[in-house]
């Protein structure tokens, strides 16, 4: 079995930057828009469709989506995506030594690779500035777009695992970034690779 | 303000044992069971009555709390315990960078030190064959024994600070026992102090 990084994140966090750093002290790849580009690939859905709904449950409620469109086995379009992402990361992982990002790869990989689970979090603050510095002002206050993204992610990430996100119990280290710095959050986990 | 290290963990996961390591690693002193002593030569408390009541919330139910008996100013035994046990924990973290394990230091502390808040937790089978081992078989199961443990602690820390114990969110870093080692935890804690 291959030793896997998963690195879970909230929004804003720079846990994306910690799992690059940390691939590139290790020299190994580290997955996140490529396995955009291979699901895309693989399933003709649209790329931006995929980096929308590949982690995020629709915004809206929970009725609209019991609502939406299904296919002949009663799944729906993200139902399918789930399917194609998990296949995709299955052989990822199968492959080679990697990071993957997000994506319930934690849960996908429990039983087919040696893992080290990774989970990146911080306060409103940092991460709020975070997401202004690197997307830019928008209509929603920051605090709004996260709290939005937040209960997306995790609405996704229980519809597929029957864990919750953000239980510090599913991962094997949590790491504050804010407090931590996303350089040394970076060396500790490739030192404990 | 001295730099300190708040370590909370669940019960059987080694936690006590990672701090006092890394309180080893650094040169700086671990408080722990000289927290109870002191608090029982300042209080009056028995050392028994401080190591089962300064950490745990009564066993039984809330509403029995709910009418334990109070002082002249509405205060249980345990609630004065809580008051003088802060007061403790405040003064040795003026004095000088220490260690100290759980007795929610990381909520006492908040704005009086330079926190490094860690929380050290552990799956249940790894903490099961821990308190065999080091306490020994008791009548009720080990699996009995830690979930009344964990929520007795965790209702103790509810009652005295407004947060959620067990939460990540809380801490700057958090580590699965089980998984990263025990030795491995204090280094990194070491590290990062």
């Amino acid at each position: 079995m291959n030793r896997i990084i998963t690195i879970s994140r909230e929004f804003g966090s720079g846990g994306r930057t910690v799992a690059m750093e940390a691939a590139k002290i290790l020299g190994i790849p580290c997955y996140d828009k490529e396995l955009i580009e291979k699901t895309a690939d693989e399933s003709g859905f649209a790329k931006e469709y995929i980096k929308e709904r590949g982690e995020y449950a629709e915004s809206g409620s929970w009725f609209s989506n019991a609502l939406a469109a299904r296919d002949q086995y009663g799944r729906t379009n993200q139902d399918q995506l789930f399917t194609v992402q998990s296949r995709i990361i299955t052989e990822l992982a199968e492959k080679e030594s990697c990071v993957i990002i997000g994506r319930c790869a934690d849960y996908i990989l429990q039983d087919k690779a040696d893992l080290l689970k990774v989970f990146i979090y911080s306060d409103m603050k940092f991460r709020a500035e975070r997401i202004v510095r690197l997307y830019g002002e928008k209509e929603d206050s920051p605090e709004k777009r996260l709290r939005d993204k937040d209960k997306r992610r995790a609405a996704y990430y229980s519809i597929y695992t029957d864990l919750k996100w953000g239980d510090m119990r599913n991962y094997d280290i949590t790491l504050n970034s804010a407090r931590v710095g996303i350089e040394r959050c970076a060396e500790i986990i490739a030192k404990l690779y």
